[in-house]
This record gives structure tokens, sequence and C-alpha cells, in this order.
């Protein structure tokens, strides 16, 4: 069976580029396909839980329609999980956002877990997936670069205060493995784990879109769909 | 100083009447106003967190509507706390949902609350609200009378069924105060407590959308507003 | 129904002006009474868990007369919340210490809580407190400025240490929000408040005694009342 | 160097009886001295908090009193642990109640572990020191017997009703060790461990005076006395 | 790049057969190689703490072999995890016994996750697992059927039993999502899943293995390998 | 009874010297015995869990040997807790490592304990630990002098990085007590107790095997023995 994975891109701006893309389906298996949907209602970024309400209905909207087209799973780009609950509800193959794949894949490789990510404004909201997760007990701290959106395509500023970040979580709140918590960030990982083996400690560092999409392929792959009893399918109305 | 509390309805169906209405301000001030706002587009009711996703972009357009209309506090009333989080962001005044106010209320009464809701799909979701919360070690159980929406009006079925529910939660789950998982769940915690205090529990019983009602004048007469650290005003665009 | 509080001072010492009485009620209805009792046997002061023992019995003396006097609600003035749970067993009126109102509040209002207090000795009593409370997830850090007891008066110096405390807080321990953890300290909020937002840290700040006397009005007023599966009455001796 | 530990009873009532304090000291070095003190300002039983606030201020001066009559540690005999807190504070040898020793010692034994008591009303108490001690992973559930205290000299019937409950938390509480939650109860535990046996059970079953005498006599042997980090001397006052 | 896995048995019994291991690659890639290794040292079975400990060494050195002979990535075919954070230090690649990748994969499904296994023996050990992995707030029960070993191979008494607890896994415990607790239990799922579909339950049912053999190509795939801040390696010695 | 205790090293290295024992028994009973087995398979030292794997089988094997040579109780002398699990499955009378019981002592003593150790990397194993023990609540922190094995025997140099490390744990952790991570630290204790209270910090000082035996003697003078629900007997087989 080859697996279809619907990229779904819950913001309207213009954020990922073709290179960014074909970067993050790297581990995927050579005959699985990723088409990308983009909603045309909704936020151009999403820095807030507000910009994640208004972008909700038409992540929902195109969760359905991948469905209806066909595909396995789901992945809604963005590393907030705006609507992925309700998508969950909504549709009846798995979905999952940018927060718990990259995590999940850590659990396996470290104790002790930070995410690094972009803004401080999103910080609480994925505290507040953490605490929800109930995995306080493993992620031990969540930490930004506040680099403003514009400097953002400075690839080398970015790996930079990635890196000096990654270093700080270690060094300060005990970290033993690094999550990006921005599924923009991409292309990153090998260069932040080779600045921290220069300081001499060799962690596993995760990129949060690569992690999701490969794990929408295992989820489809093994005919695995959400449970029923934690995301209930809403119920019709005329 | 009179407050004026934003009572916003965040479903489209008719659900409240007059008598609801007048019965949740019970505990206010007489010079407290509340006033109506009612979605125009979204769920006509609010039973998962996909219904939560759609009634969201209404219930922001009128919280920020309520705030330049002079309100004082806004109350989403609906127990699952749709947008809450989100509205807390976008507006400059306190904004609560059902599930908040009530709990906090029953901390100040009793070790161990139960909540007693209606329908069996609301619990995952008032579950994750509980975690995120991190009162996991003071909410030790949420209930359900599992009680189809169209048999709801018949108030003395729905009574004995809450006061049975409350009295395994007392009995099963150690609860000591019990908190109604539901803002159209009203005029129903006299009876509870009477049925309770006859099975030997004098316990207190908290009905939703009276607290939260209550704790809006509160917040807005001491003059309290949301931290900006927890929710940042999402970012201006053009 | 308008409201009669008594403020249950538990210590002998002189240690509240009328200034201080009529600051504390700034939040109060207008029709609500405030009455002072105060012990005549105990410890001067309350710094630690031995002064609380001695001001026990002597507050539950008070607070019985209390309760026969007709008040609705009782305010033990101290924020390590001495004989309240004892009293809450001992009357029929709604009991509160410093503790809870203002980090209840607070709850509201931010995820993560510092306390800040006065002195050092006290840390670990609160810190039972917030464990007992089952509040650990949320109050991130208990904070002192150790001023010592003589030097209080000072209130600019009082407010810029409270200030910098709060600042630290912020910065090293993720608070979001402020609570003063003294009964004592009044009139410090607003100014606080200002040194934090002059750093760019928009948080609410809140007085532990203004925050308990209007609960105790709220409490009161909703006529809600201990849970008797929580604080049991004592048993009848002769 | 021979070890003498103060008996502390925070109870004016005659509960305690020659044959019990020889039972209590089974586990003792022989040239351990054991000599009891009983408050003569108090409850005749401990059977709430408001009983142990208003035993403590004897219980305190009589700890003071034992520290200057030269013993070594003192054990304040009742589970609730009634002051132990401010006699830490207050005198200068290691201080125990009944509740901490006996589950530290049931911590070594097994991983989860059932505390079994005498009256449902100081069960709130007792999880309130479970949480203050932060030891709700390991103690997974307070049951009690519920038998009227006048029926208490019944030994038959008190171990009976006391192996029944045992065997509950065993089978629905999945408890693996049981600890008696009451210093009053004695000389049970080699047949309720015999009854549990018969059921298939091979369970510690552990009495708290025992085992609280007994670790004073260690942490005495051992020269060990109490943070002043956590519990600070009190302030000197004229 | 194709993966080669190493399918360590850490038991000398003669427990899997031939069905068992293709049942168990279903859904790794068609070019994902698996070779089995089997300790000669050490217990038949694992059915306690002592039977893990008696495995390790032998485990240890087939691991290091496995390594050696080009292997990508190692599964020590065991749900109690016997030697694998030993192995982590060990090696230079991904190890994974039988309690992660179920367990890791279930989180993405399911709020509430409930083991079910055979023997009550291993129970402790699991539940040590789950606490040291601080999963406790998503891990809900573990429940076994108390089937004698040499009754397993009648496979529908075993499904029965299976999908019985699972059951009450679900109505008991809460349970939305189930993970069979022994990697010798496979080719069941389907069948608990439509049982548990009959009582009106739609949640995903997990096998151990399988999800391993999966979790085991996908960190290979994704050049992923532990943490040497949690898993140090050894030190050289002479 | 007089006690019989085994002292059981597990490593094959020439580590403690008689002054080291001699020192340990401090606080034993006069006649109280304690014996020497060292294992001759196994690891030099202990610093990973791969080393504790390897000491397993033969630490197994001298605890039967010690139950049958009549032995009343079991040290296995290491923090890491090397087989102790494995050990109360596999013989019938109490078995200790260095973690529990320096650690329970320590828990009647301060709310906050830190434990310092001398190598970084068994800082992940002992973390393992009191997550299994679920004493993250109580255990803030675990710190490290991080010398190199060689240049342990300089006793001032370790004393002066162990006070170092313990001050620390209290200025930045909220240490209240400290516990000596690794049981062939012997003799510090008194020094380190006294630096720190040249700093203001009055604080107990635990050492491991000391606080390890005298629980041993502990336990055995009192009866216990292991709950065979968290330890079961292993399995018989021919």
């Amino acid at each position: 069976m080859s697996v279809k994975i619907l990229n779904l891109l819950p913001v309207t701006g213009d954020v990922f580029t073709p290179e960014m893309f074909k970067y993050m389906r790297k581990y995927l298996e050579p005959d699985t396909e990723v088409q990308t949907y983009q909603i045309t209602s909704g936020p151009p970024s999403i820095e807030c839980e507000y910009d994640e309400a208004l972008a909700a209905p038409d992540v929902l909207r195109l969760a359905k329609q991948g469905e209806e087209d066909g595909f396995h799973a789901i992945f809604i780009n963005c590393f907030g999980d705006p609507a992925v609950k309700a998508a969950r509800e909504y549709v009846d193959i798995p979905v999952f956002g940018g927060f718990e794949p990259a995590t999940h894949i850590a659990l396996g490789l470290a104790d002790s877990i930070s995410i690094v990510t972009v803004l401080p404004n999103v910080v609480p909201n994925v505290e507040g997936n953490v605490s929800k997760a109930r995995l306080n007990g493993r992620i031990v701290s969540i930490r930004n670069v506040n680099i403003p959106v514009e400097e953002l395509q400075d690839h080398e500023k970015l790996c930079k205060a990635l890196a000096e970040q990654s270093l700080l979580a270690i060094r300060e709140d005990g970290a033993q493995a690094i999550v990006m918590g921005c599924t923009g960030i991409v292309d990153v990982a090998e260069r932040i784990k080779h600045d921290l083996l220069a300081e001499g400690y060799d962690v596993p560092v995760l990129e949060a879109a690569q992690s999701a999409l490969k794990l929408c392929e295992v989820y489809a792959k093994m005919g695995l769909r959400q449970s029923r009893l934690t995301y209930m399918t809403p119920p019709e109305r005329k």
C-alpha cells in the first residue's frame, strides 16, 4: 500500500517554499505521496491562540476535503496543533500537528526534552499542550530565540540562535534532547547537532515537520485511527 | 461603579429561555447589568471540539464587539470554554467560560471535586481542560447523566439523574463537592443538595453559569485583567 | 442581603492601622460590613508554624463568637492560613485565610503564578499549603524580600523590593501573575504593576487581604458553605 | 549511647493502657527508655483538625519540657501529626507523629501503600498530610472501618474489620502494603497479616506507634535533627 | 537505504514460532530485513525482574554483536524492557523493548491508555516502567488475564480473555486505547477491536512487537540515536 | 535477637578499605554483625546501567547465598540500587541498595532534598530511580562534583567539592537536606554540615552506606520483609 499524506497549511501567508517541502519529506518512503492544501480564509501566520481559532474552520473544511480526496493521513502544518483535536473528531483518518510527533519520537531517545521555538508568543500555547498531554515530567523547558519574523530567512542567524538556546536548555534546564518548536524551522537539525557536539553534548535534535510527516506515514501504513472514545464523531445535524 | 457583563452565547440554537437568564443572575448585585449576544454563524449546540472550533471565530467577533460596546467582562456561556483563551488574547477585559469559575469557587469549599455533565461526548474535552489547568489533583472525576438532548426539558428526570451521578461521585470517586458541568443546567443545585443531604452527605453543589456571572462581576469590580504573559495581544496586521 | 464579614486578626500585636483596614475593603459592596476581632492570647505576629499553633485556639474561639454574632463569613487575616481548616470544621459559615482567595483569583488570569512574601521563614509553610492544595503545577515559585519587620514601615523600600522580586519571578521562574504573600502587604499592587510594566511585563498583581475580603463577600452572597465531607463538624462532648 | 524517647500523648482522655505501651516498644533496644507525658489542656481524643488545634499549645509546652528533661526524640502519639511541624521548629531534637514513620518504612517494602484507619472523620486530614508530603504516587488509598469509639475495645471485631478493609485495599485499590492509620491500633498486625495470607496475599502490615518509636530511636542514635531550612527556630520575643 | 533490524530474544525458551515472526513484520517496508538472535544463557521466559536480571548480560553481548553485524536498530523482544537502557549505553544504534513503542504510538490516538498483559507477576515491573517514563497521567491501568502459560496456545481463550479485560479497562478505568502488554501476544488486535466494537467502543488496539519493529524501522530510517546525556557510553576499561 | 547484615559489594574492584567498613557501621547496635561478600564476576566499578546489568547475576547468586548463610538483611552496596528489585523477589529477607535508606530518612527531616554524587554518568540512573519511586516532589535536584575516580582519594578535595555542590543545591535548587549519592562517599557528613553551617545553613547531611546499614538493622529487628505483591517470588523451573 502506498501512502497519501495531506500537508495542510493552516495559514494564508506565503511561508513555505518548494525547497522546504522537498526537505520535509526526506525520510518518507519513495512511494509516499505528499500533497499540500492551504486554507483560504484565516490568518497569514499563526502566532497565538487567536490566530489558531480563526484558522480552525477552514482547516476543518480542508481536512474533510482531504479525507474525501483519498488521503490516508493529515499533517496540519503548525507546531501549535491548531484544530488537531477537532479534526480528529471530524475525519476518519489520523491527524497530527507538529507538537506530538517530534515529541513522541524524542521520548524514545532521552529522558528530558526541551522545545526550542521562534517567538515567545507561542510559548504559553505550547505549555498548555504539554500540560494537556500530561508530559510535564519529560518536557523540561520551552525556549525561544525571539527573532522577528522578517529576519527568519537569515538561516545562519537562525541556526546560531537555535544552537545557543539548545545549549542553554542542556546546561540550565537539564535537556537531553532538543525538539524544534515550529514546523517552519527546517534544515537546521544537523547544524545544531554539530554545534552541540562541539560543546561536548551528543544529543538528538528533531525537526517537527519531518517527524510529523514520517509518523503520518507510519500510522497510515499500520491502519491506525484515533480512538472514538477520545474523539467522538460530531453529531449529525440537518 | 456598576458592572456590565456580556453573556455571549456560542451557539446558534435556541437553548436559553428568559427564565434561565433571570435565574443565572440570582447572586449578582442589583445594579449589575447583563446583556446577551448570540453568534450567528456556528453550530446549533456545542457537543464536541469540532463544534467549538466552528463557533470560535464568531465568538471572537462578538467578544471584540462587546469590548467596544463597553462591557467590563465577558462570559462565554459554555462549560467547554470555547475560544476563551483566544478571546483573552483579543480583548482587554476579563473573559470566562463555564469551567473555571465554578471549579475555582469549589476549590475554596472542598478538597475533592467532581464535575457532573450531560453528555459523555464532552467528557474528554473537559478532561483536557482539567489537565491544561493542572487541577487533576483536585478534580477527581467527570461524570455524565447521558440523557438525550430532547429529554433534557424533563426537569424532574434531569434532577434525579444529576443527583444519582453526584451520589456515585461521592461514594465511588471520593467527591466532596459537585460542579454541574454544563452552563445550561440551571435551577438544580438546591434540589441535588437536598437529595444528597437525605443520603447523609452535606456537600456544596455549584452551577456553572451562576458562578461564572458572579466571578465576572468580581473581576470587573476589582479591575483585574488577564496576564499579557499568558495571553499575548495578537499581532497587528494590515 | 447585606453581608457582614468578620476580619479576625490571629495575632496579639498591633500590626494593622485603620488606613490599612479602609484600603482592604476597597472592592467590597458599599453595604458590606466588616468588623475586626483580635485574639487576646497568642503570638504578637505569625512568622512560623509554632506561632500558628499558639494562635489557633483563640482564633477558633473568636470564629465561633463571630458565627454567633451573626457574621456571614470569616477572614482569618494571615497568609499562612492559621486554623483555617479547623475553623471550617467548627463553624457553619465560610472561612478563608489569605492564601486561597488571592491564589484562586490568579488562576483565572494566568497559567503560572508566583507568590512574593516578606520573610524567608514562612516560605516552607506556604510551600506546604501549596502542596496540600495540589497547586504545584500552577504556583511556580515562592519568593521573599527578606526585609526585617522593623523596616517594613518604609513603604517605598518595601515596594521596591517587592517589585524586584516580582521581576525575578517573571524572568527566572516563569511567573505570569504575582500574588503578595502576606496579608499585611497592602497598597502596593498598583505600584508593582507599574514597575513591571516599565520593564515590559503586563501582569496582574494581587493583594491577599483585598482578595480574601472580596471572596468572603461572594461566598456569603451565594450562600456557600464548606463541604462537610472535607470539614466534619467536631464531635460533641460533654 | 542509650536513647530516651518521650511518648507525648496529645489527648486528655484515658486511651492508652499499660499493656499498649508495653506492646508498642516491642522492637526497641533493651536499653532504650520510653516515658509518657500527657497534655492536661486539650481535647479528650483527636478526631478532626479542630481537636488538633486545641491540643497543639499544650503539646508544644510538653515538647519543650521533654527537650529540657533530656529526651533525645519525641513521638507525638497520634496519626494526625498534631503540632509535629510546629514542634520541630520549637525543639532541637527529632519529632515524629504517627503518619511519617510507618509510611516511610512501608516505602521500602512495597510500591503501593494503603492506610486503614478507624473513623471517616480523620480521612481528609490524612489525605492532606499525604499531599503535603507529596506521596500521592505511593499511597493509593485511605480506608476506614467506621467503628464507633465505644466498640473499639472489642479487639476481635476491630481486627476483623481492619482485615476486611485491608483486603479491599488490595483488591480494589491495588495496595501492596498496609499501614494502620491510628496510633491507638496495636497488636493487630500479625492477625491481619495472617488473614490476608489466607486469601493469598503476602503483604507487610505496619502499626504506626511501633514504627514511630523505632524510628525515633534510629534518628536519635544517628544524631539526626530536622533541617532548619524547613523548620526555622521561632523568633525570640520578650 | 534498506533497514536491518535485530530481533533479539531475551529468553532461552522456545516461545516464538515462524508464523509469529512473519506476523510481527506485517507493517514493515518490503525491503526491511529482520533477523533473530536468541540468548543462550538466561531464563527460559521472563516473568519477573529476577528473570530480567539473569537475561541482561547475554542480551548485551548479542546487542553489541548485532551492532558489529551491521544492524541499524535492535528490538529486545520483551514488554518488560530487559536491559534496554543498558543496551542504549552500550551500542550506537537505537534500541527498543516492547513497552515504549506501542505506548508512544497510542499517545497519538487517545488520551487514556490501558495495558493488558498475561500474568499478574509482571504488573509491578510494568508499573515501574510507567513511573520511570513519567507517563502515569496517560496510562490509566495495567490489567492481566491471568492465564497459565501452558494454556496460552489456546488462541481463542486468550482472545476472549484479552477482550474481556480490555472491556473492563474501558468501563472501569476509563481507557480509550488498549496496548497488549506482552510481545508474545500477536494476531489478536483485529479480534479484540471487533469485540469491543460490538460493545459500542471504537478504540485502537496495539500489539507490542509489531509496534516495536515498525518504530525500529522509523528511527533507523531517520538516522536517530539515543541521547548520550541520558545514555552515556560505558567507560573503557582494560 | 542480634542482627546479621550482609554487605554485598556489587563490584569486582578494590574500592572499600577496612577503615571505610568500620566507619559505615558507626550507628549500628554493638551486637549487630556485618559481613562482606564481593561478586567475582562483573564490572570493577558501577558507573552506568551497563555496569549494573553485568553485576546483577552474581549479586543475585550472593544474595541467595547470604540468605542461606543466615543473614537477616542485605545491603547491596551501591547508590544505583543494582539488582535490588530482583533480589527482593529472589530472597525472603529485606534488601536495600544505597538510594532508598538515606532518602527515606531524609524525608523525616526536610521537605526538599538534594542528592550530591560523584560522576555525571550516574545522574540519569538516579533520576530514573527517583521517578520510579515517585519522589520527584521531594527530591529537587541531583548534583555531581565531577571528580575523576583517580582523584577521589584526595579526601580534602572531595569534601570541598561536595560542600560546594551542597551549597549550590541549597541556594539554587531549594534543597533543605543533602544526601550523598554514592555509597563510597564516607566520613564527609560532619565536614559538609560544618561548612554549610558556616554559610548560615543548618541542614542534615546523610551518608548512604551508614543509612542503609542502619535501616537493614531496623527492618531485620522488626521482622519486616518485602511485599510479595510488589516482588513476586520467581517461578520455579526445573
